[in-house]
């Protein structure tokens, strides 16, 4: 099988011109370097992609969904020049990340100028106010994801009154799937619901199939994302493996896990609570996790949220569009590491 | 005659539940202390005041302003909370920042939900679309205005490169004042049409007058806020006077024509560029800056600016409301310091 991936950048691509117009529209000359930098540091634009693929799936054309697909992959680059931001993160994909490479104020405005270059693309979509209230939704539920796997971390940020005061000690597997929906699968949700809204007369069951198949797929790819940081070679990812370790993350489906078996004795729990991690403590708790269930749980819970994809999608019509969903889903599940 | 801000605060606060109702909503009772905090720190509420007193003075009714007064003043927090971070602030209003409080993370978290709430409330005005629209293109000029104000510092974010890279080393009048109308002028301005389009039928022409008004009062409160920052006292004010001087700004009219006159070889020059300045150094600038006509020329332009917004008002129709906007305008013209 080809890597669906591929085909969905061939997609995801065609926004990149729409993104850039709305970046640019009442830009100073001056700031658009600066503007433009974060969408030109790549990405596998599978955001907007979905967008067009769920809209041609319901019968739409593709470029009806442009907008609102640009609105999604800006947003998702949003919380990423944020993230980059509150994680204190250095690179990504191999370059400086904006506060690294411009300073922290360019960042946040940089960041600023996103949200209102979404607003300027929701703007032209069929319904603005539709989709500007499920965009707000969206966001604010993915903010209380990200503060949600902030209070997750075991240690850090000490100079952060309100993470000191109201860290998390444990975290149950359903309190890590409200966190994983809110932080991953939500703005996927989103993406596929805004190909159904950029189609007229879709109908309110196609809309929550396709509601059903991103939020499924946004877990299980948050669920495959979390078990390659721990297992994935870094031949194949460029990663360091364990990064979640060292940012002391509970966040990590793995870690988790791993951790209700191996209890509050385990070389993982001291490990995710010091300070300063350093790599080689991260093999050892990578050894440990490898002796206990916790890889098996995390494929089970993967597979659990794919099967729910799937299911979601027999509820569309079977076009080829329907198919390229589908491949998706199960490359996800399948995927590499 | 009475401080019309008095008055004014009474029409403002009107707005406070109904910003806590959009703040409130898809938010975390976790999280809601933090989301509230902002706006329970206080402020004066002119903008929203201004959106509901514009609405009047064009045959509206207040209630009809809510939805768009309480954007207008949620994007004044939104603005404050970043701008807070960017200056590294500890103190507003004599209570710890956001960021202070509450950490770095929480505040830009805190900040991202503000926005997200401005977006709700528009959504509940009389023509979303048209509104979302005003506030992106108002939102990214202010954040234009933000950018400028730092490259205009003279010293200090070393370790930014771009603000390192194209920091002004002069400033001209119309550079400061192109900054001031995007850092101030254009939310006031944004703040009075907001109540104009809050009313059904309103003409172009009355938009325009509510624009000119409200844009003119934004830059002659920004002048009057220079000035102050400069021969205010403390006694009166709460804050030391020549914090600009402290941080460097060459965007404060009175530094910026002092030095106009003062040239490069002056105590003024030396002291803005300097890495750290002690207040000891501050009051000899201040001193220095007393000898110049900056104060009166900083008083002129303050005045002109008074001038246009009340011919602006002169073609709304006349009314007890219209006399609040002119006492506002000659109140700010004649604000005590």
């Amino acid at each position: 099988m080809s890597n669906p991936v591929d085909l969905l950048v061939e997609y995801g691509k065609r926004v990149d011109p729409v993104m850039e117009k709305y970046l640019l529209r009442n830009t100073h000359p001056d700031f658009a370097d600066a503007v433009l930098y974060p969408i030109r540091m790549g990405g596998k634009r599978v955001r907007p992609a979905l967008t067009i693929l769920s809209a041609l799936a319901v019968g739409g054309k593709a470029e009806d969904a442009y907008p609102a697909a640009a609105a999604v992959e800006l947003a998702h680059n949003y919380s990423l020049i944020l993230d980059d931001i509150i994680d204190h993160s250095e690179l990504r994909r191999g370059l400086p990340t904006v506060w690294k490479k411009y300073g922290l104020s360019t960042a946040i405005l940089v960041a600023v100028h996103y949200r209102e270059s979404i607003s300027e693309a929701l703007n032209d979509t069929r319904n603005p106010r539709v989709f500007h209230e499920e965009m707000a939704r969206t966001i604010k539920l993915l903010t209380d994801g990200e503060r949600l796997d902030i209070l997750f971390e075991q240690s850090g940020r000490e100079d952060e009154p309100y993470v000191v005061d109201r860290r998390y000690r444990r975290v149950t597997l359903s309190e890590y799937l409200e966190m994983v929906e809110k932080k991953t699968g939500v703005l996927i949700e989103t993406a596929c619901v805004f190909g159904g809204l950029s189609v007229e007369g879709v109908e309110v069951k196609t809309l929550d199939a396709l509601r059903e198949y991103g939020r499924n797929v946004g877990v299980a790819f948050q669920v495959s994302d979390d078990i390659i940081d721990i297992f994935g070679r870094e031949e194949k990812t460029g990663k360091k493996v364990g990064g979640d370790i060292k940012e002391h993350k509970l966040g990590n489906i793995v870690i988790l896990l791993a951790l209700e078996e191996l209890g509050d004795e385990s070389i993982l729990r001291r490990i995710l609570t010091k300070s300063d991690v350093l790599w080689e403590e991260v093999s050892l708790a990578i050894n440990e996790i490898k002796k206990t269930g916790a890889y098996n749980k995390a494929e089970e819970v993967r597979r659990k949220y794919t099967r729910n994809a799937l299911a979601a999608l027999e509820r569309l019509p079977d076009t080829p569009y329907r198919r390229m969903l589908e491949d998706l889903a199960i490359f996800i599940e399948k995927r590499e590491f």
